[in-house]
């Protein structure tokens, strides 16, 4: 949020909207700023968002001669969203990351077990035999699909939300648009009319977050069940959890998560479209539910990932199927 | 289905698998057949799937000669999910008309009562005097967003499922990629390796539908709000609802069926990506889940679209806010 | 919805408010009303609620010199809410009598298959060995005390709603309550002061009828796993569904439904609670979503029910586990 | 946790089950272990659980001699289990309280502000005029109720676990139940047979927290609705929100807040109630998934009493509603 405060007075500055001591002094506090932390979570729950308190830090530290330069044409929802914008760009990259991970060591299991027999199974019963990598397969053509799928939603999310007061970029001598391009440009955002009461983008990646972990606990629920005693066509190395009343047992613990975290998600990206219903130019309470939720899902996600990395990445091992299995019928070919 | 199981046999006749005539004999039976309703429900009650009666009935109706050609190297799945994409490819083009209309409705209101000023609010308070045409913006924006990205999303969503028992294309002498490029085409929908575990485009496609029904809903919100007695922002003409109670009472009841319908919307795609978690190589359950909620979702997001046009094609109008209400503070701009 | 116009007409006869033949000519006609099914659709989507134009249709039958009679101190949430009182009356007494089917199902089994050895299996491994009588008295526990609790709820959630138009019981010369009284004695259920905008009732309802289809589910999932070809420590007999691709293959279908619609009612009851946030005195958009969830939950857990008897009262046999089971270690106990 | 541990090795000595001086041992260690915090978190990445590592450090912290009288005929459900039951005793005593507290204020406001008049509003219409009494009658009833629903609800809630690694209560020399109830004594909670997969307390729990959250939330939308500047039917004193942009505007932040938790628990139950299917003798998904649900609604479900209690015992004033309101038309009573 000081990131952004401080790109604003600079695009500011840079329109001569303000001078630019100003900007460069604003610049330099939002650095700097040493927080009074009470006050802002006082100011939190008095004005249901922290930036009237933080900019009310930020003047006092700026200094009189400066104090009206500072979030001038801004509201509070154009310094969180934006704020916003940055943590999900850094967070977009760590997702792409983790991503890129699992369907590496996804594609080494294939290189390694993929000649493994093991029989197919639908609706929980045995069907017919393929092997390990036919299995994988279906575990990484998804993941592959994300990966391209976040970055053509990339340049949509990752932008400024900039409207002022009420979402119409007044009170700049019509300069609003410019100010925004220029914000825009200096925290390398995507520039773009406000959408403050708009919240498909988040809408859209929440469920892009819910489509990744949700097909990491499909996988995770498959090693689930193959890794049961009586299947046994997966075993997991040194990585199964361990008991306090039964030695020796191993649990499938890194699996078993993939699942409660898909469950987990999928079950907050249907609260996060209840936000959707954002009333008039700003809703309190919609917006407030997006701050429960998002973060959580983003966490769950980007911690599927990193478990799916280290349980796919190294104490997975695919076994072949028990043979004694009835090889399938045949369906009658022309001649 | 029956249009799914003429293609299948069409491709296979092309490719030489089975014969041109069992291929024509099975396309003169799937366009005519006199479907036993009894039957097909037993065996939906008794095998959780609607095929295995429906291709009995079929090899019957088709008669010994060709029977066995009839659902050749295919299982259920490939029926119902091929079955589905047909029907979701007639629903996107409904969806993306009735779209069309609503911004048309919007973008008219726009034009007619644009400059009528209202008073923006935020979190549920009078904020800064602005225009309807502004707030119409904020309206349409997101519509056309998803205009453009239900056409993005087609090409993904609107493919064939083949993949036989399991997912692999056995049983057709290594010809089963063929046999789908020949089916798709026939189809006129999409080819695309099999997809049957892998859910994420009826995740993605009941995102895009919840997105839609969301944005309806904050309309029908705002709607609602500004229709209240005391604010009078909107009038809605001869569509509100009558009371039985109440003479003379007008409802705005369209507008909360918009926010009714997106709330609904959001609550279900949190339970369809439930089945995200796929097992194996086909969950009953899972899949099943999916039954009960995507045409739940279909209908409401193609309701809230129509009842969205009724509402702002015809009846809403917009009244100036009452002028008593303090111009907004000046911040202070340099010099 | 007819049954509740007649008892209130018969209640405001009984305390002298309208005509005793007014209230018999009323009654008369909503027993054999000739409904205008077209007219109440366009009512219904007009008024978004299907009374008023119901009332307009009674008040013709009953003809001019009644008409004022019909529906007096009445609103359209009334009829509708202790309509919905009468019916959940009677869904109330099949649930009960369901829930001891599957009671008596479950104790039939423990007689017949408690004795067979199992191996408890925790977080998806083979933990110990015990006895299907085991297994069974936690299947049965929940379920018995539901039936408890339903009875302990029965009395709270089947009354009336009586409440006027803004639910303080006016017009009706001070009279309201003995109305109310007389009324709820009329259709054989309880007397309580207004709740049309306190919806506790229903989602304390709906919660029940979510752990019912819950502890289905996990009954439902346990039988697919233990029916899984390689677990086989309970076997379907002639249940199990079949295939249009693999001949024999048996699928444990009824039990995944079981799983499915756990699931499903999971996720309303989450959109059930959306609908407690009632603005005012009666929200049209937060009671149109009971509409869209309360039925299905109803079906949901109706249907699971049902289907649990037929899984659990006839085809479902228990099979000893294999004995090559490691036996538990041992802990230390005293001496 | 630690207190459980304490509590079974007294029961157990109690019983003879293990020696006076290993239960003392155990006990002070409970009462002072010095916990590896970093080795705590590494088990619960690892197990899934934290009790194995935590009796890991307790059994070496109690010294070879005692060791194995540590967790004896335990398993960590157990602990997790009734180590929850026992913070839930100390919510359930917190809930009370608070209710209490916002009941009293409403009963207060009733005192102070009953007499004013307003007009009732349904279907976000004017309907007919009330008092403020009236309406706050409707707020009071539900949390009334709720007390005592709590209240009912603890005994079955308020309960051990106890049942060893399958739920058996073996390895106790047939003394599992008396161990169990010595233990319930011990610890103040009720004693019963263990119930480690059977969630409906956790389902039933969290019902009640949402439909408290939710009735908070409808006097929290009824609160925003009625702060709207030309509605104007109760003000907000001092609390009130500021803005970062608009001066002297005054939010209802603490009211929105009251809605966001609502929408926020109700969607939270949907999700814990996907953990009643519940695998086996113990699901490692479903068990983890009540982990990340139930603290955050007990969190919000409390936060929502307080800031209700805050909202509802200072700053509420109820104002006559402007009088230009057309009186209601009349129906017709006899003569």
């Amino acid at each position: 949020m000081l990131r952004v405060e401080a790109a604003l007075a600079g695009a500011e500055a840079d329109l001569g909207l303000i001078e630019n001591e100003a900007a460069q002094r604003i610049a330099d506090v939002c650095r700097d700023l040493s927080v009074d932390w009470d006050s802002l979570a006082a100011g939190l729950a008095r004005d249901g968002v922290v930036v009237p308190d933080l900019v009310r830090q930020l003047r006092a530290a700026v200094g009189e001669r400066y104090a009206q330069a500072v979030h001038l044409g801004a509201t509070s929802q154009d310094i969180v969203d934006t704020g916003l914008a940055l943590r999900l760009k850094d967070l977009a990259a760590l997702l792409l990351d983790r991503l890129d991970a699992v369907i590496g060591a996804l594609a080494e299991l294939r290189r390694r077990d993929g000649a493994v027999p093991l029989i197919a199974r639908t609706r929980m019963q045995r069907a017919r035999p393929f092997t390990a990598g036919a299995k994988l397969a279906t575990w990484i053509a998804p993941l592959e699909h994300y990966h391209a799928a976040l970055r053509d939603l990339m340049p949509r999310l990752l932008v400024i939300q900039f409207g002022g007061p009420i979402g119409t970029r007044e009170d700049l001598r019509g300069q609003g648009d410019a100010v925004a391009d220029a914000m825009a440009s200096r925290l390398m955002l995507g520039s773009t009319p406000p959408w403050h009461a708009q919240r498909d983008r988040i809408g859209t990646f929440a469920s892009w977050l819910s489509l990744v972990s949700g097909t990491l606990g499909k996988i995770g629920q498959d090693i689930v069940l193959m890794t049961q005693n009586e299947v046994d066509e997966i075993r997991l190395g040194s990585s199964g959890g361990g008991s306090s009343s039964i030695p020796h047992k191993s649990n499938p613990v890194q699996a078993e998560m993939l699942v409660t975290l898909a469950r987990f998600n999928a079950g907050l990206l249907g609260l996060l479209h209840q936000a959707l219903v954002h009333e008039n130019e700003r809703s309190g309470s919609a917006w407030t539910l997006e701050w429960l939720v998002l973060p959580q899902m983003a966490i769950s996600t980007a911690a599927s990932l990193r478990k799916a990395c280290a349980l796919l990445g190294g104490s997975v091992r695919f076994v072949a199927s028990s043979p004694d299995f009835q090889r399938p019928s045949e369906q009658r070919l022309k001649d």
